[in-house]
């Protein structure tokens, strides 16, 4: 941890021993097998499936911007529809930041909760925090889940990443999974699922009872830190109690609607590259190592996604 | 999500329905169990076993003040002792921190590199990294390992609750694992095993592949918040890259050597209570829940740590 920066020079270094060096065999870092994957392994994100949100600058007047991918078929498609709705309607322009609370989300919305809704928002059923195996919605079946990744058996059931996401199974179904970074839909009491205005992104440890109990939307894929380090709330819950508290939401579009919108790409998890990723996470062998663990929980193994190289 | 506050106050009206109500059984949360644990499931911490870290204050002048619990036997010994001397010789004065790297961590330090340690620090073998379970150091044998949490068995092996900690264990060993503020020590590349001097906390998920390659000496059991919510460095790896970044570290004193420090106990992890807690939070049953995960790990269980009750 000292010298990170050194040790990542030294295992890049190390990487590229020549292989008749035997004695000295390396592995590479997870960061050193993305940095090498090739061009064809990573899949372009539609700008149409970004939500990018500004809020207000900060203090010394740097702009703040957050920008979240929205989570693909099969999953989640009712309140991802609804979120596409609002942010057509410009309904989060001049809501704000609500509530942070350590280790555990950020969630921004209308502090008054009064604001109007736009028209035709769906009401989603309980039933689609999840998606059944068998059934082929959104152009996915289970034969196409074709991760390179292996699946992890841990306290959550298995888990595997799929179609880029992080993502939980048992025998009958799929379902995405609480890691950092992930965006859900606040709601209040069971049967009610929310309609996606209430949004928060996990701050701290995988909340990973809330799978399959909350929707799940999305991920921030860039400004995440705008959200983490945000002081936390002294309300209950890490609810703000002054208005002045609350970071201003100056307006949240979809990304082919937003101005200056970078090109964002993920490594395929269908790829070569991500199962020698998958793999190293879980077997940490780069010089800093002595005890791979051996395994790796499925927010512990996040999709790289990074902005689109220029060629 | 969306009015936990409110949820709250309907879970706990709930868990009072009289037991003659059958068909409204309900469950109490997590935090509701914890509130009505016995005075005497709870241990007290000894204030020698405190490590109070005093940042300098923040923008509006407030005191930001970490409150660390050191490890107790048998885990991390040499490390902790040398903490202890560090801490006597008052070398954390003028330090400051020097790194923060979203959903990872903070590191404190002496940003300089070149200050002089004290004498007689030790040098820790990576092999206290863990602890052999046939190995009755500090008192601790198998035969006292009676948590009343059951094992959970998850990616990276099995895991428990033990005297307080999170604990990780394989047939011979245990070992206190990465979660959410847990406090460690920074270190070069093997075999180097840091002194103690340069210092880390979780602020994300717990990066579980840490465990057994690095020291943990403790967590933070009060003030995490100013550790978490700090600007994340720009530099490599999240090191602040100018002067002016790094908050500056006013002192760091033992608990029994430090001024106003408040007394802290935590819920015993082999009484009932802590046994209802950790089925709770594996099992969330409370209003707000519709599909309980059936397990959690051992990052999601996190031991409860309070200011004691005025009596």
């Amino acid at each position: 941890m000292k010298r990170f920066s050194k040790l990542t020079a030294v295992a890049a270094l190390c990487a590229t021993i020549p292989a008749f060096a035997q004695e000295v065999k390396t592995y590479p870092a997870p960061g050193e097998i993305i940095a090498a994957a090739s061009a064809r392994e990573w899949v372009s994100i539609a700008p149409a499936d970004l939500l990018v949100m500004d809020l207000a600058p900060d203090t010394a007047g740097k702009p703040r911007r957050v920008v979240i991918q929205l989570m693909t078929a099969p999953f989640s498609q009712g309140w991802v529809g609804n979120i596409r709705k609002l942010a057509a309607a410009k309904w989060w322009d001049g809501t704000a930041i609500v509530r942070v609370q350590d280790n555990y989300v950020t969630q921004w919305g209308d502090p008054t909760e009064k604001k109007a809704l736009p028209d035709g928002l769906a009401v989603v059923p309980e039933s689609d925090y999840s998606v059944s195996k068998k059934q082929p919605t959104g152009g996915w079946t289970a034969k196409t889940m074709k991760s390179t990744a292996p699946k992890q058996k841990g306290e959550y059931g298995l888990s595997q990443p799929l179609w880029g996401w992080p993502i939980g199974q048992d025998a009958s179904h799929i379902w995405p999974t609480h890691c950092y970074g992930m965006v859900g839909v606040g709601r209040n009491l069971s049967p009610d699922t929310g309609t996606g205005a209430e949004l928060y992104t996990v701050i701290g440890h995988a909340p990973r009872h809330l799978d399959r109990n909350i929707a799940l939307v999305g991920r921030i894929i860039e400004g995440m830190e705008h959200m983490s380090s945000l002081p936390r709330g002294t309300g209950a819950l890490g609810f703000y109690e002054k208005d002045e508290e609350r970071v201003p939401i100056l307006s949240v579009r979809l990304g082919h609607e937003a101005q200056d919108v970078a090109a964002f790409e993920y490594l395929s998890t269908e790829s070569a590259s991500f199962a020698a990723y998958a793999d190293a996470r879980a077997n940490r062998r780069d010089p800093f190592f002595i005890s791979p663990a051996g395994g790796a929980d499925i927010c512990n193994i996040p999709v790289p996604v990074r902005r689109k190289l220029s060629k």
